[in-house]
């Protein structure tokens, strides 16, 4: 039997769905892109015990693989609408697939993307997604930023991190945010015009406002004394929240803050290149990492 | 220091060249694709002690990773253009990288294509691959084969097997054969017209041509008393080898057999669901296996 034809075949054709956009189902040497319109891609990688809990139920494996893959389309502006999945598991049954592909038969229906084509061989669990979308007419790049831009972030910062704990103590009430991340597919479209430049929040807050910094050759500062939740100030610093940061020109505040009542302004785009944060009584707090790295972490 | 981005800048970033098409360097969220044309797209995993011994020099990793993702580009007719690159490594360094990068710098010269964005993260090593092409006018699939078609061969069987085993004893005569395949980049524009399906041999020849045969509903035979260079009747079997497996019309023979010293004709379409080998004697040879399987080989 060819174990991974099996796979394949029972698990993941089913779920790929020909479209005027992707032409050709599962099942040839590559997959058919048919689109009048610019692209965009990326590559993101999960693997086992590093991005997620090596005895995650694979049904979680899947939702939160391709969820974090496609956070960086909505990161750009992007209407997600397909990715490609590369599977490498040590040994899978069907008990495993079942569930995995229930993951991705969610997740597709939530967002409204199909499955189009990908790999699977044997090694260390280890999920691979190459994601795809339609790209806005305006990309929201990370180079954008200004000086005197208000800095927003599209939702709660911290909740990742209670989610991840909440999962490991067997709670259940906020462990879907780890689990499920919820994407920002609403508030994407109506941020387009809006927004100078966007990063999704995937290694920290801290390290991914850098990011936006460093491209756009500007400073910031962030400021603690204002209404963003956060259950202590290492939420800064926690991966797998996937809220968007953004930066906007002052005169689109109000316009901006009445898209979502989850959007909260956390600073200000400055003069210079570093990033500084300011807690409550207006006192600079020094950090000693920036975020979550896959090579310090353990 | 955040060494997933020290090693992103240094060594992968000056990969990545801007073209029309691929407008954006690496270091946004996404990729950007402008193309007219339609594309193929196509993810292949390479995982190490499964796919490449794991001792191998890194410069050969990078070069056979990506050269058997982009020969799925060739197997459909296409024009390979860029890749996406996915490293999961347990613990880089810059030599590991420094020669990393030179076998991708080698394999972009040789294919004239562009690395255009990625990954990098920890874990065991493996390195999966998102390939991107233009697609032609003719797409060569695996489901145009006719009863009476000719199957031919690109290029001469068990070469990639060869090639691993002079790696093993350490022989330098055909280890290039698996080091750095070589693609069929002349021979795929002058075969869109006349081929009726196409499959690039990866798991073996037996279980690629199945695959035709399953997507065409036909059946096949092949004959070993024809001039097909084999060591011996397992290269039929034997991973490793991205030559093309191809079908044509009977009348296209001679027209085909000129586009290249090395193509071979192995057998012919039949009515039927299955694929007979012949040997010598015309008598039928039955293998217990048909190819190479990730999840059963060790």
């Amino acid at each position: 039997m060819e174990k991974e034809h099996h796979f394949i075949d029972k698990y993941l054709k089913p779920l790929s769905i020909k479209s005027k956009e992707y032409p050709i189902g599962i099942g040839d040497d590559c997959a058919v892109i048919d689109s009048k319109e610019k692209l965009i891609t990326s590559k993101d990688i999960s693997v086992s015990g590093v991005h997620f809990p090596k005895e995650l139920n694979s049904y979680f494996i899947a939702y939160r693989s391709v969820a974090i893959a496609i956070s960086d389309i909505f990161a750009m502006g992007g209407t997600p609408t397909a990715y490609l999945l590369g599977i490498t598991h040590p040994n899978p049954d069907d008990d495993w697939f079942k569930s995995f592909s229930d993951g991705l038969k969610d997740f597709n229906e939530d967002y409204d993307v199909n499955l189009i084509g990908g790999d699977l061989t044997r090694g260390d669990l280890n999920i691979s997604v190459t994601v795809f979308g339609q790209a806005p007419n305006n990309l929201l790049t990370r180079k954008g930023a200004n000086i005197g831009d208000l800095i927003f972030v599209s939702d709660l910062l911290g909740k990742g991190k209670k989610g991840l704990n909440d999962y490991r103590r067997n709670y259940a009430s906020e462990i879907n945010h780890y689990l499920k991340p919820k994407l920002p597919v609403r508030l994407v479209p109506k941020l387009r015009q809006l927004a100078t430049s966007c990063i999704d929040v995937s290694d920290g807050l801290l390290i991914d406002l850098k990011r936006i910094c460093s491209s756009s050759k500007v400073g910031a500062v962030i400021n603690l004394n204002q209404n963003i939740y956060l259950t202590d100030e290492h939420d800064l610093i926690a991966g797998d929240d996937y809220v968007l940061c953004f930066t906007a020109k002052e005169e689109f505040k109000d316009k901006i803050l009445a898209l979502d009542s989850s959007i909260r302004i956390i600073g200000r785009i400055e003069e210079g290149t570093k990033v500084k944060v300011l807690n409550k009584n207006n006192k600079e707090i020094n950090y000693k990492k920036d975020g979550w790295e896959s090579f310090e972490s353990t």
